[in-house]
């Protein structure tokens, strides 16, 4: 790094603070932001502080949004009666990019974990069941990750809507798609068997 | 992208642009900067911005520097009379992470590549010349890449330094430390016999 000018070397220390992201890796980055015009240097410098400044949680599912609601939960033609519950955003826009779901979200920013302090309190479980009392909610499908986390908060869910009385389904675990059952381990293989359905 | 907001599509956009990155990747650093606090993405700007605005090239060797002069030209206790010419700001940080060189820098922004339109006039070579009719030079290291721009410009460099009577020497080309001489192609072979020296 000591051949570096001082404000690279400042930038490369930033850069490697990303995840997966070497010194090795930051000074190219480094070194492609140094041949970029310096428009297009201001315009990403201005990006990363517009996320920080504009984006916030969306009042109805806590996805990120940047104004009142998400695009999602501002759509009208998408059907508001079925929620899909997720851990994180991330799983929100992996499901989206799938294009299969044509319903709504609830963002639960995390999943239980007592050992980490989490418990139903710091997720947004309170939220979903306020969701759930004022509005013609059809069905919540679950879809926390198949983990022990995500396990236990899918089960406290079903478990609180349940006495609701609302429909409460769980995503399907089983073999991936192009996968092969011999190599897929034994505890897919088993979900698999479970999650079998009628042809 | 659709599932994200706004800020969050343009910052994706924006990394995406980053050689090596794409949208996933790209994806999973916007989201490490939605989670960093407000005050670290707005250090990262800053430091984007800084290297924009402050880096320019050291009028001596063309390395980038943050004032008049770069780290390297500025040290007096590095050797000024022993030149390393090199085609890019990299390849001196490379030599400089190895350690082993105490002399200074040239820095020519390229190699000659009459295709691509590089010929003498664009690179640094006439400052070359002008730093060592003025300067008490002892020894000229052509460091520049062993491709053939980098042989070319090679080339040409010894070429004139010699008519100006300065000893001109080429870095050595050879089997790299921990290779192994069965998986070493022809030409680094024929090389690493050229450039043998006595034991």
């Amino acid at each position: 790094m000591s051949g570096y000018a001082l404000p690279i070397q400042r930038l490369i220390k930033e850069l490697s603070r990303f995840p997966g992201i070497g010194e090795k890796t930051a000074a190219r980055l480094a070194n492609h932001i140094l041949h970029i015009p310096a428009e297009d240097a201001r315009r990403l410098a201005q990006t990363i502080l517009d996320v920080k400044d504009k984006i916030r949680l969306c009042s109805v599912c806590f996805n990120l949004a940047e104004g009142e609601l998400c695009n999602i939960c501002a759509d009208t033609a998408r059907n508001h009666g079925l929620i899909c519950v997720v851990e994180e955003p991330d799983s929100l826009i992996a499901l989206e990019t799938s294009g299969g779901y044509h319903g709504v979200y609830h963002v639960l920013h995390g999943a239980l974990s007592p050992l980490d302090g989490i418990g139903p309190e710091q997720l947004r479980i309170r939220e979903l069941l306020d969701r759930i009392a004022s509005n013609t909610v059809e069905e919540v499908i679950v879809a926390t990750n198949p983990s022990v986390p995500g396990e236990t908060t899918a089960l406290l869910i079903s478990k609180l809507l349940k006495e609701r009385n609302v429909k409460v389904t769980r995503i399907a675990f089983g073999v991936p798609m192009g996968g092969d059952l011999k190599y897929t381990d034994r505890m897919t293989l088993a979900k698999c068997i479970e999650f079998r359905r009628g042809v």
